[in-house]
């Protein structure tokens, strides 16, 4: 397996920065997080979108063009041979001359295995339970992560799947993904402020505003309670159902009508997307 | 120069970790830091103590005993040859299988020269502007620094030396030190709550106790608006007085008396430990 270094492939396993990096003295940098089904990724403009505005909103300069990116990113496929994967673009705060002030960066590509949840997964749902946290800088991606790990106790003494954090009694997202709820009037509705915009969260809003009533607003910890269904959504585990929320039962305890019939639309999306692809590669040889 | 990663020395630019560590995955780690004076490390078993309580807050388990980091210590300074200087020990989350639960800590311990500041830095003083934030798990001194290097560019658009962070009205602390006022009754008073326990601050605590009322207790914004004295700790810095909060003047403006006075009386203790070791040096050859 190979991973990429600011300018070069490296096998993974030699792959290294100095320990003088900023990620390392002082937890700064961003990345991002995109699948490849069949050696396709998925949502690759959007997600070297938000790698780049991540990248700004913390004052790093990427090394490479969306374009070199891409290139990389086809070559790493080429040479490891995943075909369904995980990719992880990170940059970092550099070799900083003062251990602070962010440097010239170091650029990190690292390509994964990815298992996406079974059926039987999606069907069982999760656990969760809320957490008064808002991450810093929350627009951005950054790899400050030091919250969620340090509550993975908590979580497991409460037999917990994840953690949903809440601000001002505001619900704002997972560590790692975003929520949703569907009220009793089946309005589809997401917070709207204060969270990472999940490129996963994006594709639902539109694949839900095709059939339901949408909204991206403030919700209250007591709304979300008193939700018919809620579901979270990431790039790794696409539309999960939660079917507690503090030990209280959401819903009927199962995955809801409305999360079951947006999470088979994205799929269909994700396989004529791929299709799409088949046909292109197929044009193009 | 010579670094020490996990178990050896080595050359500090050729000093690596992989990309995998959790460090530069998740920014998950914790550090510490202490100077040296003329080869004797300061407040030494203060520092490794805190840096063992932080660990075990984040569920790191540390690589080496007290014992033996003292020897890893005096090993690098037999090689490095830096009278005063800072050292950093840091503990990351190790190579996590999953990216992100903690699994064998990597270990790293550097050491740069560092300067205190100048008699007229002392004088001059520093200004300083308020943020409400609260660090996490701030009791544990964790590698995350992304919020207080995310602000840079406010403290230099609004002049500032540094920030301080309050919470709920309550002040907290600075990104790198501790925050003290002197009230107009002559009380020398500290935050004691969600904060990281300066090893300076313990000792300014000391000595303040000698000669003044001492309170460690909360203190509201308001109340440290309206100090006599404000000053700030921290092992780099020592003490250094405030003389600007949001751009309105600390007291007249200047180092006020008691300030000096801790200055002093914290200079010569460091010194008398100093003559101490020199003694102790001595009796041993």
């Amino acid at each position: 397996m190979v991973a990429y270094v600011n300018n070069q492939f490296i096998k993974e396993a030699l792959a290294t920065i100095g320990i003088g990096d900023l990620s390392i003295q002082r937890g700064y940098g961003v990345f991002d997080y995109f699948r490849t089904s069949n050696y396709v990724p998925l949502f690759l403009d959007e997600h070297l979108e938000r790698f780049f505005s991540s990248a700004k909103a913390l004052r790093l300069h990427p090394l490479h063009s969306k374009k070199e990116l891409k290139e990389i990113i086809d070559e790493m496929m080429r040479q490891n041979h995943i075909p369904d994967s995980g990719f992880r673009l990170i940059l970092t705060g550099g070799y900083s001359p003062d251990n602070y002030e962010p440097a010239s960066p170091n650029f990190m590509l690292i390509q994964q295995p990815v298992a996406l949840p079974t059926t039987e997964k999606f069907h069982q749902g999760i656990k969760i339970i809320l957490h008064e946290y808002m991450r810093d800088v929350p627009g951005a991606k950054s790899i400050n992560y030091l919250m969620s790990i340090y509550l993975l106790d908590k979580m497991r003494q409460q037999h917990a799947d994840d953690i949903l954090y809440f601000n001002n009694n505001l619900v704002l997202e997972f560590p790692r993904s975003n929520v949703f709820m569907v009220t009793k009037e089946n309005i589809v509705a997401t917070p709207s402020a204060n969270i990472l915009y999940g490129v996963t969260r994006k594709r639902v809003l539109e694949l839900a505003n095709d059939e339901y009533g949408v909204e991206e607003r403030n919700i209250t910890v007591d709304e979300l309670k008193n939700a018919a269904e809620i579901f979270l959504t990431s790039t790794t585990r696409r539309i999960l159902p939660v079917v507690t929320i503090d030990g209280q039962q959401v819903g009927d305890g199962r995955a809801g009508t409305i999360t079951k019939n947006l999470h088979k639309k994205f799929v269909e999306m994700e396989e004529n997307l791929l299709r799409k692809e088949a046909i292109l590669k197929d044009m193009r040889l």
